[in-house]
């Protein structure tokens, strides 16, 4: 065996990694596009198809994560900890997970009439999930440690101003909600929603201990 | 010292764990069995003894994990990584702390009249823990990673149709019920039953995750 | 370099990320009591201020266990495995969320009259705490491990309880309660308080798994 073959044996395959991670995150931007086009559609015979239209991409979202668990059980060595790279793809997994857990409560719980609080998570996970996607797409070189921190304290930040919705949207339910069946819906819905940005800060800490330790 | 007991000293005490997991997935077989049972007995002063039989099980599988994580503060060299050990006992326990809390609510709950979805529930859940069993005892000998594939592969399809169940039993309950407390308990209750199924995935998740760093 | 610095730059940062620990479980014991006094407070326009001045606590803590992570990420050697610092301050940080979270539902939910369920699962939780601060105290100079051992089973024993407490809130709920609303705020709520229990659970798990690997 040359030299050659052998020093590749051993490389990092750092670009299967970064590629993945690249694939779900645009796929993550994909869904929230979709989610925010969904509920600014007052016609439910278009909405309704919009919202199932995300479950494919749910789907998509498991294949990567899956290829990444495998590329992870096969390679010794890894770009960054073998831990971050399972923390990572588990919390990027989970955000695909609860937007399509949105969106099936939309149409399962027959929640027709959209209130401004379902459009303001959809815009805050929006805006979560592009500084997610700019944060993963700098790890691939680490040249703009600025620019990744920035993202993380943007997310950490949306992730707040979603607690904020959420516990006006429930003060608001409880105060003049006489439907019983209503506030189970919407509460239910809303907590499937704000724990999308929760996942998205999972990820922005993952991503925040990553360049902790490189730098 | 001898040679000999110098080697048993670290000798990777396989046993030990194989025996701790086998004895975990022969108890929560058992408890899925009483559970399908409990769930078949029209006569509720019969069927709520077999409940709350559940408690006693539950309890065995937390002293078997216990033994499992001190087992694996002490050993040093472990048949498999120390952080698959911990993940797998952890979801092995998780499932069974399901398993009692959906049979808690069936009580607690007082919900007498026991549906077809509650019973299709028990019956996936039941096929996952045959599955994950059959696939915890091969990982003894790793001498057939095929039948462990086909258990996890399983175990994921399963998770699969227990999500249909769940979506399929909430459109119901939002269509047709008009009683509001009888929407909480039954709610509550599939969640609990869906749950079970995806702490089975997850244990499926780390027994794939072991036989790809093995192979 | 002399020797010394030498030394010294490898030495294990131990004390920084016991003080911080203790930082982190000392600001909990001030959390569970405001939010026991809180609870004995019957004018509600004293009670409220005093849930509110959690948020501070709380942020606070987040805080700690930010420095925490960032310490993690900076010190190869640490003073007890890294994945145990990383999973004891990850489970005193859920403590803290899961106390404003329960705070907030008393006064988002307009929850005014606290019943004896809320004030025997703040008990609960302040005996918890108040374990799990000595235990942690205990952890740098590890001379007590009896004192520890004592602190986790207590707590354990302490988890048990307060799911007892949750058992039998949820019975008289469902047997008694006439109002759907009512009963959704005080699950809620309940489900919130027992949550704080079991973080602390994790946290004693931890512990206990750091003294394994030392004894």
């Amino acid at each position: 065996m040359a030299f050659g073959s052998f020093v590749k044996l051993f490389m990092p395959k750092d670009k299967v990694f970064y590629n993945l991670f690249e694939e779900v995150t645009n796929n993550l931007l994909k869904m929230a596009d979709i989610l925010v086009q969904a509920l600014d559609e007052h016609d439910i015979s278009k909405r309704t198809p919009m919202l199932k239209s995300l479950e494919d991409l749910e789907h998509r979202n498991d294949e990567a994560t899956h290829k990444l668990f495998i590329e992870l059980g096969r390679n010794f060595i890894t770009p960054f900890d073998r831990e971050d790279i399972h923390a990572l793809a588990t919390s990027l997994d989970d955000i695909a997970d609860y937007i399509w857990g949105s969106a099936k409560r939309l149409t399962n719980y027959y929640i027709d009439d959209v209130d401004d609080t379902v459009r303001a998570f959809a815009d805050v996970i929006r805006r979560c999930i592009i500084a997610l996607h700019s944060g993963v797409k700098e790890l691939r070189d680490m040249k703009n440690i600025r620019a990744i921190t920035e993202a993380c304290v943007l997310i950490n930040s949306l992730e707040n101003e979603a607690d904020d919705v959420f516990d006006n949207a429930m003060m608001q339910l409880f105060a003049y909600a006489t439907n019983p069946i209503e506030v189970i819906k919407k509460k239910d819905l809303y907590q499937e929603l704000e724990i999308v940005t929760d996942k998205c800060e999972d990820a922005a800490n993952v991503i925040e201990s990553i360049i902790i330790k490189y730098a």
